[in-house]
């Protein structure tokens, strides 16, 4: 059998326990997944493409099952590169959920092969986004309990508290 | 490595395009689905349990990779008889959504080892539910693009069109 | 130039302000509403066929540009023995809306010509309705603000008030 | 000042988890909460009035905080009976938050000295409710963290396992 | 029987097949459609004024029940200057729902003669938005089953590729 | 009995008559309600902080009741500064909806003394907003049913009609 591979595109700006939580849900049914930093974002960035890179294979550092990577353009051509057919992501909320399925009806229509599995979070992460942790940060509060340790720490640097 | 095998739990009141669609979909990242046919609905159902059974083994007869069974009690009971960690459901709509989320969480409270996993079927079957095929048939409407050749036979000797 | 005349189909069961705020609205843009009553309905109906007309005609007598008629069987082959191709609906809240939309793709599927347009009646009638004032007539309150005088006349009766 | 006293209606068929966790968040800015079971139900009930009274009774008895009372008929005529202008009410999701909407609306309508606050229980207790409770006891599962323990008792004794 | 007009107001920056589908089924119910290219966005827009209006005119160029305006200040002293009472929107999903159903509301408040009517698209069009093809064609996408061959080129320009 | 004490958070940029509305509600089941103007916000803000503050005391002078003040940092540690442990949020679309539940769990993570309870604004309010209503004061449109008199003053200034 082959091995199953699914990637998790996202901006990760920065990585939060929700993400975590997504990617080891999906070890249950992929072999492998990579985590695919994005180029594009909607929304400004805080921290920089290599940042944001550096934070997710540090927390993912010597773990086989997980591989960290990026991309410019379409997802679906980074894809094809790749040779992975498999698209992983999260769903929080109705507001989540819409967004989510024009981008995958979107892939779909670029690349029929392509196939969206959306994974829910642990309920304890409902409220975490990596906008709301970098608002909370903004404001110097703690973040300890939504993202990892070393987030913790870059966004303590970030805003200086 | 390991078989990857999911279920996907209904009442398939009856079996639909869109219920198809979603199993053709999941087998693109497991090895094997096992339709399983629930007993247990919060709505009148309109065939038996053996009907819908044959009305399923019918379409994926032949298909090895397709394996029908029914269940009575708890689905999570069910998955621990099977040794099966993995959950398919497909999602259309915002009330899809909150629904299947609920019984999700239900699920992984009762095993925290079960996953749930959802699906978007294609959008030319985002209208399709077993309830509206049921209430189209009832009213002897044409539901041949909605549910496979064998189905639309069932529903027209249950409603005599 | 043709009379544009639209179908408002419905249970009706009782009209409530709501439905003919939508009616008002609509023949701003069509010569002519026809208010189809439906002997279908997903849910237990409190009034006959019968009542949920005379009701309606009471409501419209005189109104020329107002028709009430009933019918059994798919809505799109009511649309087809009248040769009318529009539906009138009324959108309310989130739920509504996918319902509608449901019902509207349905329809679209089972005659292409069919096209369906959604009003959005006064928010002053968001709140209402059919079975909302059904429960509340059950429980003997004030529904004078909700329906028209010969509705209430005839829920009073019916729950003995 | 005056005591501040708050309604919090339901069919409570059993109270749940979630149902205690709005109870306690209430009384952080009302002095007395009176949970209020109604008589009327869109469902169907599977306690008496009087068992569900008396399991909310056994919950808090010697709390002397919370009240347990029934009223049948509206809201409103009950809330101007005890001279109470408070109504409590839990939202966990988007349907809950349309439905609660459409009553509060309505309540205002028959007496605009009414108000109602929502409260959003614990995000632990947003899978439960009272359906969800009644449908895994009926198929004999594990409901002991979804509501008290003398709940736990009495589903267990309607569904004898 | 007085012709009827009604307008299509937007961005449209630029016109997508979901825009031309809403069109196409607003020319059943009504005799004339005037497409309003507005001054105002929320969002930064990609075309100027003249390049989204000339777009729209190559579409619909020859078709005598499609006229292309534009228009500054509010949509309701437009409709003013052009004796026109009618508004039609697209809804394609709950997050358009809120926002169309918020600026209906608005405008009925500003005016209450104007009335907005929503019609919803072809299913295969539910995925297109303005900003989604903007965002495929910045990442040097095919976004030809997206929008019309002009805006195809006109897109390719702007992005260079 | 001790004064019970909310407060009301939000950048009010201007405050609307939406927002008195919610405050007057809350009124009915809170001694005294804080206004708290905050400093921070997701969107650019017309009016300076000073100015939005002045706006909201001019509209409550001589209400012992209401209290006007603002802070920076996280609103949770302002509530601690000032002793106060009830947050009150309108509520009045599903959009609304989710992000204030994000907040409040948010809120609640980071003190799990602090509560949120979330009231609905009266129906004839459900369209208001404060970006409505700079959007619609850009356009040089009529505000006055929106917003009190001292605003629409000083959203005519801003704007130059």
């Amino acid at each position: 059998m082959k091995e199953k591979i699914a990637v998790y595109p996202g901006s990760f700006d920065p990585i939060t326990n929700g993400h975590i939580d997504v990617i080891k849900r999906s070890l249950i049914f992929v072999d492998k997944v990579v985590v695919a930093v994005s180029d594009y974002s909607r929304k400004n960035l805080l921290f920089t493409k290599e940042e944001r890179i550096n934070l997710i294979k540090t927390v993912y550092h010597g773990n086989k099952r997980v591989e960290v990577d990026s991309f410019s353009g379409l997802l679906v051509d980074y894809l094809k590169t790749r040779d992975i057919e498999l698209i992983i992501r999260g769903l929080r909320a109705v507001s989540d959920f819409e967004y989510e399925f024009q981008m995958a009806l979107v892939n779909r229509k670029l690349n029929r092969n392509i196939e969206t599995v959306f994974i829910m979070p642990g309920e304890e992460f409902f409220f975490i986004s990596s906008s709301i942790v970098k608002e909370i940060a903004s404001l110097k509060g703690d973040v300890s309990e939504m993202v990892p340790e070393v987030v913790v720490k870059a966004l303590r640097k970030k805003f200086n508290y």
